[in-house]
């Protein structure tokens, strides 16, 4: 498949980070000739916190994670991923297959059965082949090494046309910590929930609870902001450890929560890039509705409406659709207070299309391969940004043969 | 535009409806060559029922005939309706041009101005050129025929590929009263509003408080249970008028309210077989849930999910993505208790592959141009049936470069 035309040029250097190492292998879970499974192993103390999608039909690893968060936070802790197989709607057999790998990790590396996190993405409804992957974590455990988180970003790829990595650097009182994280989604892809699996490590010091508090915040002003398709998966998992070895305690520190924002929201960010079928980037900036809440349901409407999607597509300044998702969100809304941007063009206001209104510039501007999309609803100080792409012949094609 | 592949084979033969007629023309809103606005005149005393877009940016004509529908039920009545501009989104210039065509649909033809209900199709935030449509009545006024509901069903077609109609006829204690329909709509249709452009004529007998709780209740079953994209109109009208002709008070009557339920069905069938790049026509059964408002978010979230409708598209028998839609839908769900069918075949139960599926066999039945997809949540009694087309390439094609 095409690499997305909204890819990065390359993928980013990413640092060692202290305390974690990483290694990706081929277990043929079913792709056959790339990696398929990563393990990262991580040191002891390292503090893990983790967000997951609320679907009724989860998978049987987010269940398995969700339970084990809450566990004692010491000694080390491990991640267990494959592509190819969710491992959701298994039944009792999920649970089951993700027992016998979490045994085997323990057995292989030392890390306690409640520290092993598995996570399994790729086809609904088949039974996961977890022999071929126990079979691999002898290998896996002998091949790590801090500088596989590459190696570990691609192995975790599904229909994704790029690997996603990001890395920051954060300086607290003259002492710097790092952050680098890896990323995996293209379709399947929508807010208020977790999101895709993203996995980000750090060498900074802050305790389990303060971690989880601060990436829980910053999920719902990154992931939870993102929308492809509308489709939420059954195995959205975000896990962010944080090892400590720099011995820089983070609790609190405002340049830290600044850090970890800017890399969750790029990772983020590539990740709609990555949307199925991508050829526009889009953030769509909602403003003055009565509260964030309208505000976030507003830029949703936007953002997950066919209709507003395609004309993106098509490069059409079709701003009668943005009033159409405004009208059908369910928020506060006043026709006669609505303000409508297209970038730096006002295309509407006052319930009217704006005086000043240039179907030349605005055509002009939708040839950009990053728009942005302004509402001002005029009725108070509630807002939300989302990100999405659009909605083209690319992703037909890809979900109309292709059995994820 | 190729004529939709699930069209009926020929617009059906509706009868005429005493005390209704029509005539269509050609305005030049937006298309040239073809009829783009139709007058409807209804005899006095007809009882005028309903039901409108919730959509917090509604259209011009929709406000005024919210508010003009309680009002006196005496004198004859009319409808007018152009395509090619939606008078959407066009300020206080939008409810002018309503009161403009309102006066002279009253000057020409003695309808008191509170009982002309208006309507307006096609691209929003256009100012409508209502002088074009105002020089045309007079034409349409003398041109009036009770044969001519075929040629009014052809004036309001925006995207549509085929005209839609049906007719219905019932027993009412031994004598016979006739309902005859013609409806619009294509793309931007979904459900929990009104919907679309409805026209419904019966020469039953029916007071108009009478009717309107029947419409309002047959409406919640019928067109309030299609989706094509998710996308609501700012424009969504259904009218039900009784002229009482017949003689035949259906009030109360069961054999009327099964014969109107029966006629709205089959148009809101006939909107989905024309949803736009439509392929198949798709049945989504809920069953099962822990009550009706449950399941309909099932149902809604199954029907309006990309991945779905493109798996259906690729006659791929992907039934984990319907597994997804139930996850993400937000209604109650256990994923031990849930079973999934195509058709006859039982795909998923007991929140595991079925033990006797043939993929082959689910394969085999995706080849169908109309599909069922039953969900049984195995929580309670509630259910819901909504009606759905795949999403295609042709959807694509006709929403990245038409400006509707």
């Amino acid at each position: 498949m095409a690499v997305s035309p909204l890819a990065p040029a390359t993928f980013p250097d990413l640092p060692e980070i202290g305390g974690v190492t990483f290694a990706a292998g081929s277990a043929g879970v079913k792709y056959q000739g790339r990696a398929d499974v990563m393990l990262a192993l991580m040191a002891a103390g390292t503090s893990v916190a983790g967000v997951f999608t609320r679907s009724a039909t989860r998978s049987a690893p987010v269940l398995d994670c969700q339970a084990k968060l809450g566990g004692d936070p010491g000694g080390p802790a491990a991640i267990l991923v494959n592509a190819g197989n969710a491992n959701a709607f298994t039944g009792s057999r999920g649970s089951g297959s993700v027992d016998v790998l979490t045994a085997r990790v323990a057995q292989e590396t030392g890390v306690p059965p409640h520290r092993v996190f598995t996570a399994s993405t790729g086809v609904i409804g088949e039974p996961l082949p977890h022999d071929r992957i126990a079979a691999k974590i002898a290998e896996l455990y002998a091949g790590q090494s801090g500088g596989a988180m590459e190696a570990a970003a691609k192995a975790i790829m599904t229909t994704d046309t790029f690997a996603k990595g990001a890395a920051v650097e954060a300086d607290i009182d003259g002492q710097t910590i790092k952050i680098a994280g890896i990323a995996k989604g293209s379709g399947m892809i929508a807010p208020d929930m977790a999101t895709m699996l993203v996995y980000i490590f750090t060498d900074a010091a802050i305790g389990q609870n303060d971690l989880q508090a601060l990436v829980s915040g910053l999920n719902a002003k990154t992931f939870n902001c993102i929308t492809v398709d509308s489709d939420t998966s059954t195995s959205d998992t975000l896990l962010v450890a944080a090892t400590g070895a720099s011995g820089v305690d983070v609790t609190g520190k405002a340049a830290f929560a600044a850090a970890l924002h800017d890399l969750m929201r790029d990772l983020a960010h590539q990740v709609v890039r990555d949307g199925e079928g991508a050829t526009k980037f889009v953030e769509v900036q909602v403003t003055g509705a009565q509260n964030d809440t309208d505000a976030h349901k507003v830029a949703l409407a936007i953002a997950n409406s066919p209709l507003v999607k395609t004309a993106i597509a098509g490069e059409d300044a079709n701003w009668g659709r943005v009033v159409m998702a405004v009208g059908k969100s369910g928020a506060a809304a006043d026709r006669d207070r609505l303000s409508i941007r297209f970038g730096d063009i006002t295309v509407a206001e006052n319930g009217w299309r704006a005086p000043g209104y240039s179907e030349e510039a605005a055509s002009a501007y939708m040839k950009n391969a990053a728009l942005v999309i302004g509402v001002d609803l005029g009725l108070g100080a509630g807002q939300s940004t989302v990100w999405t792409c659009d909605l083209t012949h690319g992703y037909i094609t890809i979900n109309a043969d292709y059995r994820s």
